[in-house]
């Protein structure tokens, strides 16, 4: 409660060592009890869902959502294991981290057409369509439950391999995250760093598929399982035009890069006096993120190619002054850059 | 725990009926446990401690602080009862408001020369010089302990008249302020109406005495304690000067009041906008008054024309956002006003 109320993360090493999860779950187990059953999944040429993508010749920049679509998890599960062996056969062990998930479209040509697959839909995903492995985890954290006052509104399932990067964002909700396979690897901002993410209104675009979709029977032989075979994805602006605020500076990187990316973009004029934190999860371990902390998430594998997480989240307390301050403070920021921190 | 968190006061009905000062404490009892040891008391001429004085013909405004001298406490004593019978005889019961303390030095030549005492030494005087009735009130508020994670830094006892006012201002504490016998009127603004209360550094000035000081016998013929005849108070601008940031408008008031107040002087564009919380508190009752809340204080006395409170004081969280962005937003308030707000 003392953390919840200053807003501060804090990390419960092999806090939840004690998940069935963390004894039961490995590739075999999860294919055994999720079996044929369709899970949605987000597919991205870079590994980069909810991102910014910087269009070449200064011509702005987008914020690109995944392309989603639904198949047997079985083939996502293959495809995330594909995935990371892709990522150890072409990168070395030391450049596990961002670089490879800001190449921009320009390069794209360059690269090999392998998408990068990621089941993370947060829509309390381990009460539906993951429900078969519900009974693994508790479905209420005691100690969170008391110092949040609440149970929680969503409770999800994450999938992927260190292809898959998700970028600085923040969320309207406390979180309490728990690696169960490999690690994750966090950095966070406090809220009052609003102002260091540049955070603008940015025209929203969302992967397609580019050529054929194949229709397949399942394997079952019942024929309504349903999988699309994609090769290629583009870039679509969505229609009607939306516009969202996301972070468009990554403060986190060091100045000093020679690596060319968007993020090392648009920083503004207060953007050098940020204090990331740098934290990795560990098999076990617990985090709790607080209300709208920024935070950049990659992940690196275990031995099976897989990097799997649940995360809780509950609804943030509206009732003092810590949601309008917080506004209020990011406002003045984003107004006291006036275009300066345009791009 | 949660209301500390979203820094919002509550009352406690009847939550320190279990102090022993609730059936020790009365006019006998009091003066039997101090007899004649000497205490701090603050003299005003208008019942106004710590107020803004408005300097006539457009002058400009004082920051006040009372006259603090010592004496016997059996003499503070009767000088607060001589106060509320004098506030008895020539005040209505239904003005028993702010009104009487609104009074401009301009109308004190009108005024009956009787000046007000108050009791109200801030300095943790209840282990200090009223340690002798320390033992009638716990040392520890156990519910407030766990909640604010420390123990009080300053306990406080308070006597005083329906004379004294305490003027809208904010205390870097968090505070239990516990009533004893009479009442206390109180009008809370949360920090985040600072931008209503027109908070400005004002030039500081202490009232002092006028005429011949008499120095007396002790009436137990040691000779040691000293007693201060003060008739009259008048006010000299502290050397070195200083400036104390206070608030300089009184957003409670209503507009409609045909009293001529410097309260009524100096809104803000958004002094309109505020929304006062007005309690009382009875004998017997606790409230929770966070911390950077505006607070002004009124009082009624009890059959024995007595108010007396305690209080207990604790360092706030610094720990956390809400120190720095609380200060951040009133900062933000009073640069959007510019010179608009100055009188």
């Amino acid at each position: 409660m003392r953390y919840v109320a200053r807003n501060r993360p804090f990390i419960v090493r092999q806090g939840a060592d004690h998940f069935p999860a963390r004894q039961n779950w490995n590739a075999k187990y999860l294919q055994e009890v999720m079996r044929d059953q369709t899970v949605n999944v987000a597919i991205t040429p870079h590994g980069n869902a909810d991102s910014i993508v910087r269009l070449p010749d200064g011509e702005g920049m987008l914020f690109v959502k995944p392309y989603e679509t639904e198949m047997p998890f079985s083939t996502v599960l293959q495809h995330i294991q594909d995935n990371e062996r892709r990522s150890k056969s072409t990168l070395s062990p030391t450049t596990t981290d961002n670089a490879k998930a800001e190449t921009t479209p320009k390069a794209e040509e360059g690269e090999s057409r392998k998408l990068v697959y990621y089941a993370q839909t947060q829509n309390d995903n381990l009460r539906s369509e993951y429900a078969s492995l519900f009974s693994d985890i508790p479905s209420s954290i005691r100690f969170a439950s008391i110092a949040l006052d609440a149970e929680p509104e969503a409770i999800n399932f994450w999938l992927g391999s260190s292809l898959s990067i998700t970028a600085f964002h923040k969320d309207n909700y406390e979180n309490i995250y728990v690696q169960i396979l490999g690690q994750k690897h966090f950095v966070l901002l406090p809220p009052v760093e609003g102002v260091c993410v540049n955070e603008r209104a940015v025209l929203g675009a969302t992967y397609a598929p580019v050529g054929r979709e194949q229709r397949e029977k399942g394997q079952d032989g019942t024929g309504e399982d349903v999988e699309l075979e994609v090769e290629e994805l583009h870039l679509q602006i969505d229609t009607p035009q939306t516009y969202t605020p996301f972070p468009t500076h990554d403060p986190s990187l060091p100045s000093s890069s020679t690596s060319i990316s968007h993020h090392h973009y648009n920083p503004t004029l207060f953007s050098s006096l940020s204090q990331p934190i740098k934290v990795t999860l560990e098999e076990g371990d617990m985090l709790y993120l607080p209300a709208l902390w920024y935070h950049k998430v990659s992940q690196s594998c275990n031995d099976e190619g897989l990097c799997c997480a649940v995360n809780y989240w509950y609804d943030l307390d509206f009732g003092g002054g810590f949601w309008s301050t917080a506004g209020f403070v990011r406002g003045i920021g984003i107004m006291s850059l006036g275009d300066k921190g345009e791009d």
